[in-house]
């Protein structure tokens, strides 16, 4: 019969690293079967409810404090164990010992004004008064702190944003700057490629994944999972971004993360495109609808990222701006497209790829019922119409065979003065109609006539679809379309990414520059040798040692020895906490 | 002012070309100004109140009405105008004329024994019945016609599927056999690439694309867009994708349709990956998970299929099939895999992988709250267990530095006589443990030998994440697990792919393979130079004789004249309707 023995202990602070060590060595001992060495949270009683250990001490202690299960064959076995604790925790690791270590982080900068970064992982309780703090000493923050409120993380954000300073966290697991990793990170050589990544093993498996592939990374900058929820708004996301494209030894950005919020993911990629580099893009589960948009290069997961980052390191693509785009031509009332499809999976391929460049795309064969076109005969917005549904067909030809109901509707869109670009597709072969360029082209010249006599530019672009050996042969249609003023490519895709990257150059037209809130990041501080200050688990300190860097660890305690109502007085006389 | 006049015909019929061609006539008439020639459908009155032609007598108007509206200049011209409708409508196109027209399907088929498909494009009411006519006199059915009910549809394929015969359609734009398009289809040059696309300008951007990019088709195969519905259950779709797959002469299949009903897609996609050949999806709209799973390629849109496609045909791939799983090793009762993560992020990745792979993966921290793992201590079904989660890191050390709750849950694991397949995260690097392998690989040695030593075969997959830079060197760190029995991979995608082949294999295991429904389609008789027989549109027959391709045009006129009633009569004389 096993014996189980407990001991709490209030008013003491250790951080995990310590207490682990503690039960490693308490386990060792002769006669002890297990133990347990947690704060008594509710979680942690749970865990030793689940491997036995969940005496009734243990069921009764308080998240503040220490508890010490002892399994032990007998009494005595766990009598002596318990007996040696104090002696376990006071043997201290005698790695770095003689090293200054201050005891408070004011202290270490003034020992060490270059730091740049300052790595925090006390516990959560404590982990915001601690970051502001740095922040407030004009310090990075590597915040790999859990179990920090999201309202303290918004709050730290913004500060830091004011400061021109990065707030890696909370829940930061990984971070890599100047070739030094921070917390969890890997060894891995400097090369041209920059990665943002929110979570710590995403990065982690990245930029291994480039290391292994003989590649390496300028920055490996972390962000915290919660960082692109929408109430956080991706503000350390951002800024690392922001960073990367303007640092010049980055040649490759990739961007990780589990799905963004909508809003979120826009205003990252938004920002992306104008990084003026190649980016990587993988957002893990969000469905790609292309592997490439202008600069973005989209992954189907973080090896396909790791891939992608090398190979476009290695053989860099030629990219090119909107400065095909005829914005400067359209009147400012001039803000819609629309599609007149014969096709009907060219319709439905038309609304998702658009989708991806637009908010909403009406449609009367719509690919989801809220983007239901309400009368099929009136456009509006942006919408597609694929007038070879049974609404146009019943009893007439189909438009590939007839082309007179799609002229008209061609007329109409085109009157309207709102309408920018309208989309067409011309399918030829067996069936269709013998000619169609021969009715469509003269009407779409006379439309884009009408629309120039009226003050605006009217685009037209259109799709052909067929083969040289077509009775109507493709190249001619094409030629007599082109010579009418439109457009004209026989792949659906780069027709609909041509109209998607309009529609985004007009929405984008008149939106005034916001004035960029907070302060850039000084990349060239940002560039300097890593030095850093670590408040927390002490491998920290160590690893940062370990690969040649300097590096100051912090003697932290809890302030008013954790008693909280003592910590708040004490923090308000210190700093007032911004509202 | 304009002036209207109407006429409305009863106990006519006339295709459609017929009525585009007298309104064309009409419309060329002198002080013509518009015209509306339709049948009185709902629809078509809608159609021309749009363009306000809807005349009091129009909107009287029943379905099987014909409505002639004049716009004119004045009275006299509208009525010059109606007066001619009757010599208009006598006007025959010359072409053709001299060749016999069976009056029936039967008397065509005995004029073309060889005849293998028959083209119908009659009203939709009459296409049941017409198909299923052709069905019984052994003929594949290119089914253009549309406003066919699903249920007419199920039942057709459904007896077609007995049969051995192909019913594509209903409302199926496009077909190219032997090189020959039916309807609406595209001079493709014969080549590698077989496809089976559900609607009609997807297969015609497909293979147009194709041929652009200088290769070539054996079979399009057009099924209507319902066919991947779950009621109708991709009977065509699969039927297709079975003469692809026995097809030589077809070295890469495409196969792309808007996105299937889950269900349907599942049975596809098994289907497509025992082709034994490459197989490109495309399936419009629906995410992809990645570029290749085995000898499935998945496309982001219509090009890419095409250039897919060609790429594979030009370059052929190494298709390895599941030789290399240990499937047989494991007993009948394991047919679970548990994932135990230290890495968020990884295990993130791994539960959207795997969802491609099994029906439902349970997780702690799941991608989707209807997989939730309800008690994250205690495993169930598929599931993945990200240990760095809140609920076990409260005070206590993280998993990738303390590997102790870990390995507990690792023993746990595989305990279970049910656990096949048990797979870990093995991160190194700094502020990991030192040497995590030292810890694990035994474990996973005695898990093993315990599972061995009860009759089990266990799988024990890692993926290692870190650099041979790392303190640990990831290529000691992999030479340990594997001496322990693990397979490893520093690829997250790679180690999760393999699971997932596993779990798929696991549950294929002891599904009897079902019985064949129906009847294969005699793949030497489709391949046979195409002859056909038209019923409907002239200018399918005119199309097809123009590619060369024998054709009989049957001068079908619906039976009874059209009045329904008596036509069920007569149906049910002829051939009484199966239940």
């Amino acid at each position: 019969m096993a014996t189980y023995k407990t001991q709490i202990r209030s008013g003491v602070y250790y951080d995990s690293a310590k207490l682990m060590m503690l039960q490693r060595s308490l386990a060792e001992l002769p006669g002890v079967l297990d133990t347990g060495v947690v704060m008594g949270t509710d979680s942690n009683k749970e865990l030793l409810a689940h491997i036995g250990l969940d005496t009734p001490e243990v069921k009764a202690a308080k998240p503040d404090e220490l508890a010490i299960v002892i399994k032990a064959e007998n009494e005595k076995a766990a009598d002596d164990a318990l007996a040696q604790v104090d002696s376990l925790l006071a043997a201290r690791k005698s790695q770095g010992g003689d090293e200054y270590r201050p005891r408070s982080i004011e202290s270490a900068v003034e020992a060490a004004p270059d730091a740049g970064w300052v790595i925090v992982s006390v516990a959560g309780r404590y982990a915001t008064a601690v970051t502001r703090e740095c922040l407030r000493l004009g310090k990075h923050v590597h915040l790999f702190s859990d179990n920090v409120s999201i309202e303290n993380e918004i709050e730290l954000k913004k500060e830091a944003r004011e400061l021109g300073l990065l707030v890696m966290g909370p829940d930061c697991g990984t971070a890599i700057v100047d070739g030094i990793g921070m917390a969890f990170a890997n060894k891995v050589r400097k090369g041209p490629i920059g990665i943002v990544a929110a979570a710590g093993t995403g990065l982690q498996q990245v930029s291994s994944r480039i290391h292994q592939l003989n590649s390496g990374i300028t920055f490996g900058i972390g962000t915290g999972g919660r960082d692109l929820k929408e109430s956080v708004g991706a503000i350390t996301f951002l800024m690392g971004l922001d960073v990367l494209a303007r640092d010049p030894d980055t040649k490759v950005i990739v961007l990780t993360s589990k799905p963004p919020a909508a809003k979120v993911a826009e205003e990252v990629l938004k920002k992306a495109r104008k990084a003026g580099k190649p980016v990587v893009v993988n957002f893990i589960a969000r469905p790609i609808t292309t592997t490439r948009d202008g600069n973005l290069f989209f992954a189907t997961g973080l090896d396909d990222a790791a891939r992608l980052a090398v190979e476009l390191a290695n053989n860099p693509p030629t990219l090119t701006g909107d400065e095909d785009l005829p914005i400067k031509k359209f009147t400012k009332e001039q803000k819609y497209f629309r599609g007149l499809f014969s096709g009907g999976t060219l319709a439905y391929e038309a609304q998702h790829i658009l989708a991806g460049y637009m908010p909403k795309v009406l449609a009367n064969s719509p690919i989801n019922k809220e983007n239901q076109l309400p009368d099929a005969f009136v456009s509006q917005e942006n919408c597609i119409v694929d007038l070879g549904e049974d609404e146009f067909t019943q009893g007439r030809l189909h438009p590939m065979m007839d082309n007179e109901l799609r002229i008209r509707r061609l007329y109409e869109e085109a009157r309207d003065p709102e309408v920018a670009v309208i989309m067409l597709d011309v399918v030829i072969g067996y069936g269709s109609h013998p000619n169609p360029a021969s009715e469509i082209a003269p009407a779409i010249a006379k439309c884009i006539a009408e629309a120039k006599n009226a003050g605006r530019h009217l685009e037209v672009v259109c799709v052909a679809t067929g083969t040289d050996e077509d009775p109507q042969n493709l190249n001619d249609q094409i030629a007599q379309l082109k010579a009418a003023g439109a457009i004209v490519d026989t792949s659906n895709e780069v027709v609909c990414r041509y109209v998607g990257r309009i529609m985004r150059a007009l929405a984008e037209r008149d939106v005034v520059e916001e004035k960029a809130v907070g302060k850039p990041v000084d990349l060239e501080n940002l560039k300097k040798p890593l030095s850093c200050i670590n408040v927390g688990l002490e491998s920290f300190y160590t690893n940062i040692k370990d690969q040649g860097a300097p590096c100051i660890q912090v003697e932290w305690k809890p302030p008013a020895g954790g008693n909280e109502k003592l910590m708040n007085i004490l923090q308000k006389m210190k700093a007032p906490v911004k509202k």
